[in-house]
């Protein structure tokens, strides 16, 4: 695989770009060839494990050969490993501290690198910002060709986050809210696989009932809460035109449960 | 008309990516030549007409050919169409359900496709995020030199809302607030073609009376509220280097009366 | 130099999107094959200073030839130039209001250009948004190769704000905080250059003393106040994983004092 000069951005740096022009101005000054793609800033500060449950959803949609710079990064300077990781069709590049423990899942890995090369790093470094100066670099020199190996030493070793199961109890299964979107949407961590007839559940969240799976959001009326599968094939709680976070006050972690199951 | 390979995202996803990110994957994913134009993800939730309006200030300035994609979709999965303009110089793709209403006034429609033929959709597209599964893969096919008919059949009907109009009264016209800006300026339906005499005119807005037109924001002290010719060519309401939505407390639909008019 | 094609952007328009559209339109309209580059659309309203600095943390990366637009414009359609700048590595395009501020001082500035030839801009500017009047098409006719003199008068005398420059006191520097980024991290105005033995300071701010400087975030406790020196080489107040800003109740203007200089 040879990576294909696009390179997407997910970082919690916000909106006010103070840290993403110069990691984008990195990038370009070494190879301006690259079509830089935005794909958020707004990870809330220091949460590495939103930035991962984020680049499960789209990173699989690009073409082959994109590289995928993730930097949620509190542990920056100090022993936290930087990494590039090789798959069938993606590299991928940022801080190993778990931000990218689902694609370890998803993907087969076929090398991992500790980057520790500082020829392609910035000259000097900082200790505070190395999304700027090891990440970017290390990112543009791959997307001119330079081989992954050549960055540093290989690892088999990677820092991974392991995320609630839903769990059976008796004839129910009890999930957890693992993401809120920004229109309210609760999307837990109940896969569509361990629904197996859609039509005799009952979903029970923050004590009320919703009776049966709904297609889409409008089939409720406006403000009524409802229960579907959600386009990366969980179990979501909405509200049609409204936020089920403000109508519930639900947060993450807050438990949803399936009752009917016959598993 | 042949597309340009641009295609502007005008959507409410909001910047924290959970869905902006498939929606440029499967973009890039069917035609990497795509050069993606980030306008906002940040039209208000549900908010159809104010991404119609949003959409009036920008698709003119693009070059021929450029793809439109506008997603604002509370009906999402349900009765709404989707569709797919061809104007004389432009593509738009998005939900019928009025985000495109003010292009039919404005532009020559030349076709319009109902999106029905799936096998431009991403496999099994979900009922939850047609922006991902269905209006992105049309688009990427669109730039690639699909021609529009392909995309399924040809449709004569479509969802538009209606302004609310300014109206003559004795002496007056009356307008409204139709769109509030980030800096907290009020702008209005009324087009600077219903001011014949702009030297003469009196605005009034909650209980607060303009005594002339400025020509620039900086005319006035700061802190002082004026009203001038807007860069859309219509009334607007403003304080410099302040907010005229927290000076008068306004919000969209609040009526601006405006004397002296000689029609 | 030549223009390289590659475009950043740097504005208060805020991410609804209701100006950037219409610039992004404007300079593709005139030059499809520009490459945009976000930097933020952020800025506080009307903040020309905060514009200035944030320029300061990544025009250089960018490679040579880049065009940096930049328009933080309260005074738009009054009586300041529009300008543009080359100097030996990049253009600069905006208001001459401080923007540039910086620019100025760190970079040879080779030809400085008074924006008047209208043949350039958007027919009929309006006299409110010279950004995608006056600022997007000189940008774009710039990318194409029109050379700098021929869009307006050359001109020598520039708008250029003054920072406020740390001072030694007896035995202590006293400096002030000069922006806080989005985790709350407090940048102030004491360069590292100005701390000679970094081993043997203290930092005093809002009734706090730090005793020594950290080399990166996490070697303090998480929750715990710190200083270090920053990405951009300036003393920084943080709290690991946590907000300076809201620890301290920090704003701009603070004062920041090093004890124990023996400069």
């Amino acid at each position: 695989m040879q990576p294909n000069k696009i390179v997407t951005l997910t970082t919690d740096f916000g909106q006010a770009g103070n840290y993403t022009g110069a990691v984008k101005g990195v990038l370009l000054g070494i190879n301006p060839q690259i079509t830089i793609v935005d794909i958020t800033h707004e990870i809330s500060p220091f949460n590495v494990l939103e930035a991962a449950l984020l680049l499960n959803s789209f990173y699989q949609f690009f073409p082959r050969g994109t590289i995928h710079l993730a930097v949620v990064d509190p542990g920056v300077g100090g022993k936290r490993k930087g990494i590039l990781i090789r798959t069938d069709d993606y590299f991928f590049v940022g801080p190993d501290n778990g931000i990218f423990s689902f694609i370890y899942d998803q993907e087969k890995v076929r090398e991992m690198v500790n980057l520790t090369n500082s020829k392609y790093f910035l000259c000097r470094p900082s200790s505070t910002f190395h999304a700027r100066d090891i990440f970017a670099p290390v990112s543009a020199y791959l997307s001119l060709g330079v081989k992954p190996g050549v960055f540093g030493s290989p690892t088999h070793d990677c820092y991974k986050f392991k995320l609630p199961e839903p769990v059976y109890r008796n004839d129910y299964l009890m999930g957890e809210i693992i993401l809120i979107d920004r229109f309210g949407n609760l999307i837990t961590n109940i896969s569509s696989d361990l629904i197996p007839d859609e039509s005799q559940v009952q979903v029970r969240v923050k004590n009320k009932t919703i009776n049966h799976l709904s297609q889409y959001y409008e089939e409720e009326k406006k403000g009524r809460l409802l229960a579907l599968i959600g386009s990366n094939n969980f179990l979501e709680i909405a509200v049609n035109q409204g936020s089920a976070q403000k109508f519930l006050k639900a947060k993450t972690g807050d438990e949803v449960k399936i009752e009917n199951i016959k598993g």
